[in-house]
């Protein structure tokens, strides 16, 4: 019955590096690409006025079955949660629900920032964002009372090298820091000391970095192979 | 893939009277009961430290096909907008979004508050809303800046008599009047002179009614046949 209407373009090409809610990254763009097979460029009239979308979506790439309790990275993966009281994609049906700002419409591709969706995730509705129905900044969620604590970013020598000869440097840094800032690794690395290297794909680069207590540093940008 | 994990129990049991957005009839209240086929209890640990959730259903008793454009009521029904630039229920997709209130849950019941479904709406999941993700007061939406404009309700002699011979008159009083103010007519009878009289089933009454100007008057309250 529910048959996805498009596909988002992101520069997230795997789970790692994702960010975990939406808003996180705010300046990350995504594209929005509408089936011209189901849906009528028509359906989109009107999208002028509307700064903000609800998409809804398929979580991309969840393997897992559904389970009923799950350990909140932020909880530090030691507090069991129902699924239903977080946003975890491990749900009784996998769709996902993601505000973001709506950039330009052009035929039907809608660019959008702030998403945190994985690069080719069905989405399935798009829907204005209606302030006075859908703003409730009293609401209370007491285990996600506000945005994680975020690490301080740094880029070594040779990556500031790297990205200094990028032509899209801005958009690539912004990337990076805005999505490393939240510290991707699983709740069981976030230890004092954490001596692996980590790599992540974010859009056709391969990150590399380090996390020295509070400070995640960069050590290499390399082309994706 | 995507199945309903339970269905919605609302005094709304039939589409005329459904507020158009969540939160236009507050203190309206509807139970979610969660299928225990599908949802283990467990699911819902944690959401006594939740104060709104996001109800994600199938519009229930929509049966004409996805359009491109629609004439949103609040715009006089004179204006076609796209689709997808407006929260309709005729959409390729005829899945719901809405924040409601939690109230309790006892079991796989959830009672919620708020909320703007039909009677046995399927639900297809539950998330907690995450103010510092959900909420964005800034968002705008040119053709839906603020809720409609909402009529003056008031009541017969003999729908008051009614009213106070019932054990329930101040939930059913709240339920007639938080829904009735938003004018369920449809957009071509909001006239200045319209000599008809409506009904709509409230929970388990007949409401009958009738508008002069900016005043709604409920003139009879009858047992729902």
């Amino acid at each position: 019955m529910l048959e996805p209407i498009g596909r988002v373009r992101s520069p997230y090409r795997e789970k790692f590096g994702v960010p975990r809610q939406p808003g996180l990254a705010p300046s990350v763009q995504a594209t929005i690409e509408l089936d011209g097979g189901r849906i009528d460029p028509q359906a989109l009239r009107g999208l002028e006025g509307v700064s903000h979308l609800w998409v809804l979506f398929v979580f991309h790439g969840v393997e897992t079955a559904s389970v009923a309790t799950v350990r909140p990275p932020r909880l530090g993966g030691n507090r069991r949660l129902g699924v239903l009281a977080t946003r975890s994609p491990f749900r009784p049906n996998p769709i996902g629900l993601s505000a973001v700002k709506l950039l330009s419409v052009e035929g039907l591709a809608l660019r959008v920032a702030g998403g945190d969706f994985l690069d080719e995730t069905p989405v399935l509705d798009l829907k204005p964002y209606l302030p006075y129905a859908d703003a409730i900044p009293e609401a209370r969620c007491d285990w996600a009372t506000a945005a994680p604590e975020s690490l301080d970013i740094e880029f070594s020598r040779t990556a500031r090298d790297t990205l200094a000869e990028r032509p899209d440097r801005d958009s690539l840094r912004r990337l990076i820091v805005e999505s490393l800032r939240w510290d991707p690794r699983p709740a069981y690395r976030r230890r004092d000391v954490d001596e692996r290297e980590y790599g992540v794909r974010l859009a056709d680069s391969d990150v590399r970095w380090r996390v020295d207590g509070n400070t995640l540093m960069v050590t290499e940008i390399r082309p994706a192979p």
